[in-house]
């Protein structure tokens, strides 16, 4: 029996990780550059960031968060007061030691030494902290809540597109508070954040969590994250969010006089999400034909792909989509405007439908001469009807694309739910977890089993490149020991393979 | 008599710089850094910044131009290719070499010097022109209308918060064409949409033209510009357009197949402008008392300054505001919904007025429990009302409010507008040109004239701090000769000192 044509050759099963790099490159995403570890992230990939930034920044805005800049460059000496409070700090950073080029015959050549090097921020937390530092004094300027957009920078040994790049894009949100109470109460509200857009604009479903203790961010006392599942049972942080204590603004320096006249160290947060979500999107509904894009997400959710060979042929698709998109113009799904792009590209009608299906629009719309004739247009929905072409008349598509857009966002976000309750293996005894990393599990399982972060089992769970994702809030709490060490635990951990 | 109060000391009068210093520090617009050159946009600033972005995008978009995303570093190899061709090109950049920081005692030393040093982008010209090379290959392929937010690093020597620094923001679109034709129109509607965005939405008059041949970007066949003019009587270059020709094609190796089946350079264009719009906005619009910010370009259109002492004060404010909020809701100024901001900082009125009127809110209002008594607020005009608070009941300021935004709207390109027409000397003859230059106008004055762009003019210009500015597109062309030099001169060409 021959094998059924896919667009994306290897299919997922045959190697998720090389059908990973193959829809990154025949969705027209983004490429490597000459720049070891960068990307070049191209038109199509760099709308689902734009989208992701607009949809993020309004939910960041109604919190009351306001969005700054801060220098790409960071002097060794604040970094220096940095590393002397987190070992964890990243040192893996690009240094500027010089201030300009000079021609030496062909080449160009260094000049002009930095008295003292900079970094290109690997994070902005040592700048936006000693600004905090100048721009607090009182409790009338608490709280203070700042994001930024920007580009960060660190090296990375294995790079991979979206995932896992030298340079990449994110916002990093930083605020600080009067009280422990408040800063908390932020910390959980950014978390919540995070898991709404992700699951309702980006439909993947997520375990929402606190890391433990070893999985913290350095410096902070509580590491919130959303942990998303791939479909080869990897799971893959989405987005963190760190309640910080006094740690950072005790290292700062932010300090307020509070209204009874007292000064205080301020209660801080951090968090952030990046790039490296369009990498979980990806890999959460891309299949075999390429990329999966939620309707609530796309820039556009009707790509209409004209068949025509004649020019009179063209004029009448012209007229009969400007007639379409006044018809559709109060269409909506969740209360949103349906975008309609039309691809005038000039190449064959199967070669532009196919393109369109790798680059994931929700819905895709053919019409030719005859189906003019027919009143009729050529509907796929890209979730689950690929190949399989519905006719039907343009007054019903009219009628039914909202409710089409709808039905797709909200498969989407079920297939993702039902993945992570299919892959999820609940463990109670020490037998059970010695058998779960026996057992060869393809796609890989993720665990949740009572366990403490200890040596012992970190060793265990790094034997089979294993690590904690998150104890679960969803999780009881209580007085329990770990099925391994015998040591307490609070909650059931889900601990697996990840990105 | 003494001098009447004003909120920003010095008065433009007295010290244009130290004015503009003080209005960036007292409208909290950005500071200085502890990197040399680089700011740090404060959320006030960046709002700006943010409405700048968010209207020139949706013009780019309409444009069929499309957004992507290029690494932050550029290997020395590929500026090596540019440098060859490219005499102007810009040498003061950020230099990386060394890729991690280890500890040494108390101190982070750089380590494991880069094979290949790499300059942080001074711009995206080259890294953009090796993807067109790689992404064009056919005519299809063509247009390809690329554009990038970004920012990008030039130690500057004189640094000058957002009209010279070190590291800016900025968009750079670059587009690639089959035709020479094509690639003009191109840069034409570039500056066009430059134009209409600085003159509709900032409300800034402009000078539009084109630079002369000394002035033109390096590589450039043609260089457009939108001049504008501050209220010292300096020009600011906002924004500029250029047609390259086959010239950057060549260089980069942008070829295409054309559809008689012969090979052909692309003609290609780059365009960009910076958060030195927002240096031009301050120095337009700014007066005694801090930033003006034209309606269309706040975030805010309306800021409510809310007075009271005891908590049920409070409580009869925040039901007033949530019902004004209510009966504004369908309040427009051309076509736009008009934002309401409500300041309910713990501060003394007074205060709260003036730093909103430093911040430079269009319309401030203020709200007491005795307007609330007597059903109306005082009501603030920025651009003409400041410190005449006019108190109108709080029907007639909802029906008057669309009106007042427009009317403000239009008051700050007038006035701006009229600046140009006062300070713009048409100058016909030798005589009229050296007496131009030895007059001392305070303000100063930019000359329009019949100049050659050669030495011995820009000698003459250059002893005087004053340099071309454009020939501007509305000065007829013909065959003239230079007032001083007697050579060929196409149009008159304007003229003056610049930052």
């Amino acid at each position: 029996m021959s094998k059924a044509k896919t667009a994306i050759n290897p299919t997922r099963e045959e190697n998720f990780n090389e059908w990973y790099q193959q829809v990154v490159k025949k969705a027209d995403l983004a490429e490597n550059s000459s720049v070891r570890g960068c990307m070049i992230v191209k038109p199509h990939g760099f709308s689902l960031w734009e989208n992701i930034q607009k949809d993020m920044d309004s939910r960041f805005k109604a919190l009351g968060v306001k969005n700054a800049y801060f220098p790409l460059l960071i002097p060794l000496s604040s970094l220096e007061k940095e590393a002397k409070h987190v070992d964890g700090f990243a040192k893996e950073c690009a240094v500027v030691t010089h201030r300009r080029l000079v021609q030496d015959g062909d080449n160009l050549v260094p000049e002009g030494k930095l008295e003292e090097p900079y970094v290109i921020r690997p994070t902005s937390e040592m700048i936006i902290g000693e600004s905090f530092s100048n721009w607090i004094n009182s409790y009338r300027d608490l709280p203070m809540k700042i994001n930024q957009w920007a580009n960060v920078m660190r090296w990375e040994m294995r790079p991979r597109v979206f995932l896992r790049t030298s340079e990449f894009l994110w916002q990093e949100g930083h605020t600080a508070h009067a009280t422990e109470k408040e800063a908390i109460e932020m910390s959980k509200e950014i978390l919540e954040l995070y898991r709404s857009f992700v699951e309702e604009t980006m439909a993947i479903a997520l375990i929402v969590g606190e890391k433990t203790e070893s999985e913290k961010f350095p410096g902070a006392d509580i590491t919130f994250t959303i942990e998303a599942l791939m479909q080869d049972g990897k799971a893959l942080q989405a987005g963190t969010s760190h309640y910080l204590g006094q740690n950072f603004s005790k290292a700062q320096n932010i300090k307020f006089l509070d209204s009874d006249s007292s000064e205080k160290f301020a209660y801080t947060t951090s968090w952030g999400a990046s790039t490296r979500l369009i990498g979980g999107l990806i890999m959460t509904h891309g299949d075999d034909n390429g990329l999966v894009i939620p309707p609530k997400l796309a820039s556009s959710q009707v790509m209409i792909c004209p068949i025509f060979k004649k020019t009179e042929e063209k004029e009448a698709i012209e007229n009969f989509i400007s007639e379409l998109r006044k018809d559709m113009s109060h269409s909506m799904f969740f209360g949103q405007k349906v975008n309609i792009e039309v691809d005038w590209r000039d190449m064959r009608g199967g070669e532009k439908y196919w393109d369109n299906i790798r680059k994931g629009f929700p819905v895709i719309i053919e019409v030719g001469k005859r189906d003019l004739e027919k009143g009729q247009v050529a509907f796929t929905r890209r979730d689950n009807g690929v190949g399989n072409k519905e006719f039907i008349k343009t007054a019903d598509f009219i009628k039914r694309i909202g409710d089409e857009l709808e039905s797709i966002q909200d498969n989407l976000y079920k297939k993702s739910q039902q993945r992570i309750e299919d892959s999820l293996v609940d463990i109670n005894t020490k037998e059970e977890f010695e058998n779960f990393l026996k057992a060869k599990h393809s796609p890989l399982m993720l665990g949740k089993a009572l366990l403490n972060d200890c040596d012992e089992v970190r060793n265990i769970l790094s034997d089979h490149k294993m690590s904690f994702r998150c104890m679960p809030l969803s999780e009881k709490e209580g007085e329990y020991s770990c099925l391994i060490s015998g040591k307490p635990v609070v909650k059931k951990v889900v601990f697996g393979q990840s990105y």
